[in-house]
């Protein structure tokens, strides 16, 4: 059962959270400083597994790029949640970063991160509209398709 | 007619901004929390065409790169001032990172990214003195040779 | 003689801090905003000298990117010892980002990045955990292994 009007809106969209990222020996998933939470860089998790993997341009569609961006940003939003208790926590998202495993010769970076940027405009509406970086990797971690770092603002 | 300091500085330096990044559906040219400015990651405009394309080291030379970082950051400024008003109500840069689109040999990401650095400080003096990181990518968006993000302290 | 507990700290593990990174024309090894400092990409130098150059998987081993990592942390806590005097002015670590200069088939960024990681928890404990991302780069600066990107919350 959804607990709050974020989870609400994400269970009409036929999303649900990921369970949050757990903390590894050496760093956290999020961290509170004053009323901003960065998040760690988030990969493609879901179930437990990570369900993107490959360059975009080689094994992976744009289209797959833009899926792996919505599963990274719902795993980055899942961080914060277990920092602050509950989506509602979050005034504002302020910045987005998304690198893409890519090719060199792939050169549509912003429509696969459109696929993180959408969804945090379609939850947050107004106040989910934030600053923005998409640019593209040679590899990243396990091989994963996008890896997304995220700043939000929370209520003091 | 220059409206500020900042700007008569650099029409003196035979400079001008561009017009300002307009917002996409998604996400925005800039957003501020606090006194920070986060400024989403900005490409070679100049009279809403890019004008940098390709890659160092291949179809780019650095000093081409140090042009294109010098033109982002125009772009940069440009939208903090969309948001603020003025150029005027920049109290310090704070950050700036700079990627690079270049071959995997080319290791002067830092003397390009000086096309960005030597402008703010130029402009801004000792306050326009700010941490920095500069890295390569194998590919950007549109393919453009530089991409720049910036973080400012304005005006409460 | 260290000077603090930090310091002390890393005597026992057999590391000090190298000299502080030196301002250059354009831009700084840290800037200070409110409780945040905001390092510069940091780089291998050890006694002056850059001593991790090359890629993962071709000329350098995850091992030895590990040491890297290690390395730069060291360079990223000198530069803020320059800017506030001493290592026991730091809070809590807040971020790290680190890019790893890899080859497009490496894919352990996350075990490079751990050098930097598991330092900074040996040193500051609990509040040196820190959130986190970890990329693969085509190229850096001087082609050195690792850069590095830190911000800390420093005392008021």
């Amino acid at each position: 059962m959804p607990q709050d009007t974020i989870e609400t809106e994400l269970a009409q969209l036929g999303l649900e959270l990921p369970p949050a990222p757990q903390p590894v020996a050496a760093y956290i998933p999020a961290k509170r400083v004053g009323e901003l939470v960065f998040v760690s860089g988030q990969i493609p998790f879901k179930d437990g597994k990570l369900v993107y993997i490959g360059k975009v341009g080689a094994e992976r569609t744009q289209e797959e790029g833009y899926e792996c961006a919505r599963l990274c940003v719902l795993n980055a939003l899942a961080a914060v949640k277990a920092l602050t208790g509950s989506l509602e926590a979050i005034r504002e998202i302020v910045q987005l970063r998304g690198f893409v495993n890519c090719t060199p010769e792939f050169a549509n970076q912003p429509e696969v991160i459109n696929g993180a940027s959408e969804l945090l405009v379609e939850l947050f509406g107004e106040r989910g509209r934030h600053a923005r970086a998409a640019v593209g990797s040679s590899s990243l971690p396990r091989n994963v398709t996008v890896e997304l770092e995220l700043i939000v603002r929370v209520a003091d």
